[in-house]
């Protein structure tokens, strides 16, 4: 009799079973040999070793099953090992969680190894925000005595409360978590490892490590099953991380005929070019600008904050939508996005980025020198105050637009493509999710492309984590995707700069690479 | 400048020198990266991990040696793993130690990994026997609540203590050893990790594991680097343990083109038989009498211990030597088998190994029925009583030596030899050394060969698990032997029951197989 999971299991997945022949005193094999040969049957390999911990009780399970089981058998660069031993009767599967470990936010998903099933999910501050907000902060506090020890202990102690938390609510005990599959950037990696981060900002930007690898979950204080393991998706270096690794895996542009580009819009543009034969990366600065961190009223995504904005040209009304149509108390960056998008397309900017006072009306105003247009006036808001664009948030957001379609640019230009060429364009990482592609054209942030070649990914890290716990066969993918990338430095130079100050008009001083904007425009 | 070592260092060791290339802008490869690069061209592999421990202190280390270090590169099934690093001026080499875990007595010695040089040796009772004696009490003893937890204590924590002082006499802290090499008795390593030995046993007589491979110390609890590895070398099954693959490894027979045996006499017989193109082993029970463990004045060697007896014939008189020339108080096994040798040769034993009360004279005396000879009268010993030898404990030898040339009998025959067609015969173990051939031929324990042809290992299980420590290919040649021998299981059939008859008389109901006994017993 053998239950439900039976038929549910997948295929190459990191659970086996075995039905090995019990032993006799013609067949003294040990049980720990008996097993690795039964699974090397099975995983058509020549190395399998069991744990120590597993060793202990091996004996008394197999036994006790008949010499009948269920392995968890995960993979590292020097084999396979077996992790975990269930009866091939019990009804629970062994677990696996995927982690999206992000500077601000940390994202983790319950899935079964046996049946690739999302048991559930769940989400939480990264608790090094309560040290400093961004990288910078954090790596600087590192520095300090026990600085690094501490904020190792709060990420780690975050995630194990809250894989607890996720596996209660989905009645299950952390002990049947074999398998943590963590995509971050190199700094995040690097604190969660405990591994000294100081050498990843500092010129030439070395991290201490690219391929973390399988680590053992019990020499970094995880605690899932005491045999348990926690997979590092590899970075490309300081400034491209594991996440957009996990990102192009999920992606698929890696075994894809066409080039594609896959980029995520932040503070830092991270931006992947390729297709199966080749891939190339790059990683610059953006500015802070698009995730909403500077105009005054510039926030991140929560109730109230303006997410999306239309101007009706001619009427010049405003319609503003809020998340959860709370009433206005700032604006997110890919609102500010929109905003800017919809001025310059309703004339209220002109092409050099300024504001046009003809055509803005009452709504612009000015203090100590500096114009700025009321977006909500204070009766309408939740602050009591004007909600307001100055013209010093417009400058920034196009020096920022201006970096990443220079960006976009210069790795195209890299393989003598142009931005327009493409015929895929991946919009990876959260704050790309909400973009509105036309926006974001209409501004000359992204190449003007057909609105079918745009295709969002959603939260491609936790994604492609996600991806390694159905199946290990995406353990050498990750391998080989790393080896294929050529990591493009941005240099600086004369023609960085030329193309960046052509950039920095809207969209473009050469407004016939984004045709259908000049028609809206003229529209 | 570099020291001394430079000069010493063992060609394909466990020790390897990089001199890497210091990163830069146009190559910013990670430090582990960069250090895995370096190491594969040494070790010409695809797979090298480092430690999690020490990647933590990798990044300063490296800048502090200016990229060039020396390793400590571990193997296992799984690829190369760096353990250990040190800067190439430092003088003091890192080190490894090898074990003789033996069921009484524990052999420990330290070695430079570097050059091979033994630093030091000791040698220490095993903890274990507070618990019991023998195998089976402490296998009883470890089915109690908390019973295996408290044998695997005694064990590692004496092994600890004795490691540390013999350390410190050599001026070195246990946190220089990187690799313990350790060979023993299936038993002995089972409990050693702690794994559960029930079923040594118990028919069908399984193991929990053949081959443990290379484990952490910090999982065994074991207290040198918190790197560092032991490897525990692999048994054949229950009653052939790593302590015998060890000693072939030592011997060399696997490489050599003629048929030699190697036999490790003692309660159990191990033999193993063969050449570099096969290999046969088996173990059998010979019975307590060869180990000194049951006449009456039966002993571990010790001062006042008869170990060496000469008969004068026709005399009468018995030339004793006792060991550090104390008054005697025993005789342990190599004692007797001399003594019933040369009782037989004199004639004062008759071929059915009974006391001929002729030849015996005054020193036969009889007490409820059963016949004894003094060896030392009263007045001579330094117990103050006769040192005797009763009917019933050379009937007991004589069962043991016959069990012993039946196992002889029986691998040879297995692939159609006789035990005197051998023209090497290896002695391994400890009390092996002691047994005078000669003596062990005159009552048929040993085939009668010339004595040309007896090689004395000694401890050749210390000496295999040394040659780990400077000859990682032996890591390989290990699993070689392994993989080639045959383990014969020794059916107690009619056949077996003939020849074990045949074989209990002196020196054998066929003189014709030992000639020279016959000649000298004649003559």
């Amino acid at each position: 009799m053998e239950s439900q999971q039976e038929r549910h299991i997948i295929e190459d997945g990191w659970v086996k079973r075995v039905r090995l022949t019990p032993p006799g005193l013609s067949d003294n094999t040990s049980d720990a040999e008996r097993l690795v040969e039964g699974l090397k049957k099975e995983l058509k390999t020549g190395e399998v070793t069991i744990d120590l911990l597993l060793l202990k009780k091996l004996p008394f399970l197999l036994r006790e099953w008949d010499y009948r089981a269920g392995c968890v058998v995960l993979k590292d660069r020097g084999g396979w090992h077996v992790v975990g031993l269930f009866s091939l009767e019990q009804p629970d599967p062994p677990l696996g969680v995927a982690v999206d470990l992000g500077t601000s936010r940390v994202v983790i998903r319950l899935v079964s190894l046996l049946s690739g099933d999302v048991l559930g999910e769940d989400a939480f501050d990264n608790p090094q925000i309560s040290i400093g907000p961004d990288i910078l902060a954090r790596v600087h506090y590192s520095e300090e005595t026990t600085g690094l020890e501490k904020l190792n202990r709060l990420i780690i102690d975050g995630l194990n409360r809250n894989i607890e938390n996720l596996g209660r609510s989905c009645g299950r005990n952390p002990d049947s978590i074999y398998l943590v599959s963590l995509a971050g950037n190199t700094t995040m990696t690097h604190l969660f490892m405990g591994l000294d981060p100081r050498w990843i900002i500092r010129e030439p930007y070395i991290p201490v490590t690219n391929r973390p690898g399988m680590v053992r979950a019990s020499d970094l204080g995880v605690a899932i099953n005491p045999c348990g393991r926690i997979y590092i998706h590899p970075n490309i270096g300081s400034y491209f991380g594991g996440d957009l690794m996990a990102g192009i895996l999920y992606s698929g542009m890696h075994t894809m005929e066409e080039t594609a580009i896959l980029v995520d819009v932040g503070t830092n543009a991270e931006v992947v070019l390729g297709n199966r034969n080749w891939l190339i990366a790059c990683a610059g600065a953006a500015g802070p600008a698009l995730e909403g961190g500077v105009t005054r009223m510039g926030m991140m995504a929560g109730p109230g904050v303006i997410d999306k904005v239309v101007i009706h040209p001619g009427e010049g009304t405003f319609e503003l939508n809020t998340i959860g149509n709370a009433t206005p108390k700032g604006i997110c960056g890919s609102g500010l996005i929109d905003l800017a998008a919809h001025l310059f397309l309703s004339g209220m900017l002109d092409i050099r980025g300024k504001f046009d006072p003809g055509v803005c009306g009452a709504r612009l105003k000015q203090a100590a020198g500096m114009p700025f247009l009321v977006i909500v006036p204070a009766d309408q808001s939740a602050t009591g105050q004007d909600l307001i664009v100055s013209q010093a948030d417009i400058d920034s957001l196009i020096r920022s637009k201006a970096a990443m379609y220079t960006i976009l640019e210069t790795i195209t230009a890299s393989v003598g493509m142009l931005p327009r060429d493409l015929s895929t364009f991946y919009v990876a990482g959260t704050f790309g999710s909400y973009i509105d592609p036309a926006s974001a054209i209409s501004i000359g942030m992204l190449p003007d492309l057909s609105p079918g070649a745009f295709k969002v990914l959603g939260n491609s890290s936790l994604e492609g984590a996600t991806q390694l716990l159905t199946r290990p066969g995406n353990l050498g993918e990750i391998d080989r995707i790393r080896d294929r990338i050529t990591y493009l430095e941005l240099n600086v130079n004369q023609a960085f700069m030329n193309r960046f100050s052509a950039a920095k008009f809207l969209p473009h001083t050469d407004p016939s690479l984004f045709p259908t904007v000049t028609a809206k425009r003229l529209g």
